[in-house]
């Protein structure tokens, strides 16, 4: 039987690419989705779908609702998603949302004595945010071996794991086709509809098209028109 | 007009004593409560007197249920609260909570443009917590200034302000006094009634009390009994 991990799956191509390489490793997965009210609630029906798929220990859904906080036009519906691409970092943007989110993953991580917590951040095909580096997730890994009790009586310490950090979309697509993912069960789309039908337009859905096209594989994504 | 501040209210002394001190220090504060499913729900309505009566710029409240991940007597009924000293960390012990306390606030504060973020943690009169020890706060404050968008493009410089860190509670409330604070209007207890009225044998009743004892200070505190 293999050692526990907790993966943060929100239902998108790369967290689905990141479990899908947990359970090749071997781990027993813990998945974790957070619902912290950005705007495509169907990434959450996703993230089940292809957690039942995968095959995890137990799939855990919490509710942050970061609309309290804004900032964001994921979080925040009077900023509007850009259909083209910007210079600089986006305003899809979540102020300190990979912080946060690792925070959840290691808190529960920490109840469950799982050491290793899995993240599809990734710094190549990206769209510039500062918590998908290296540095970051190096820093967060320091922070939360002091943070933790589990951490500083000794008993296991936690690795933050970023398998796709430095992996262009294509690699990533090429590595999940390989591992068997079904990606027409995953959604990357920043505005997609109830069925999960994605717009096309939006930054993550050009990022995503372009994997496909890179790695020579047919895109199964469910656009909407 | 001073510099704006993000201040962390639990509606417990050492918090309503750390946003007398921002306030102390010129800052335009936001004070910031999480309602995470904590026992002692008595805390927050403390905390919104405390920030009425102290002054803020606007108070917040957000809700993150903890209770979906549990491992602490203070989010999980099955756990008791403990009304004895033990040896190590006690089981209040809250699985990464000021990582994602500090995380709350940090998004908050990089939507604000508000660099200092105050937080009540104490290393001294404390219960072994190790997300209160200073190395925590620094390892925090690293992350932080790369994980944001307005610290990467150089907008500022986020600061973790932890100004009780190295005080005993007898200090700390001998400051408060001074700054006008009335801790009649705070909740330390972990097993408050709904009235916020405390239990007196809790780990943090006792810390309060012994602390008020050494200082000299009458103990406002209602109790139970």
């Amino acid at each position: 039987m293999g050692d526990k991990a907790v993966v943060l799956l929100s239902g998108g191509l790369d967290s689905a690419t990141v479990l899908a390489i947990a359970r090749a490793e071997g781990y027993r997965c813990y998945a974790l989705s957070v619902d912290y009210g950005q705007r495509h609630g169907s990434e959450l029906a996703a993230a089940r779908r292809v957690a039942r798929e995968i095959g995890v220990e137990e799939h855990r859904r919490l509710q942050l609702d970061l609309r309290g906080i804004g900032g964001s036009a994921l979080t925040d519906s009077a900023i509007e998603i850009p259909t083209r691409p910007g210079e600089g970092i986006p305003v899809t943007y979540v102020p300190a949302r990979n912080t946060l989110l690792l925070s959840l993953a290691l808190a529960w991580a920490e109840v469950l004595e799982a050491w290793e917590i899995f993240i599809g951040a990734n710094a190549v095909d990206y769209s510039g945010y500062p918590d998908c580096r290296p540095e970051f997730i190096r820093s967060f890994e320091q922070t939360a071996n002091l943070a933790t009790r589990a951490a500083v009586e000794g008993r296991g310490r936690f690795r933050i794991r970023a398998p796709l950090l430095k992996l262009s979309k294509a690699e990533i697509i090429r590595k999940g086709v390989e591992l068997g993912v079904d990606y027409s069960r995953t959604v990357s789309c920043y505005a997609a509809d109830e069925r999960g039908h994605a717009c096309g337009v939006c930054d993550s859905c050009r990022l995503r098209a372009k994997g496909f096209q890179e790695a020579g594989v047919p895109d199964p994504t469910l656009y909407r028109c």
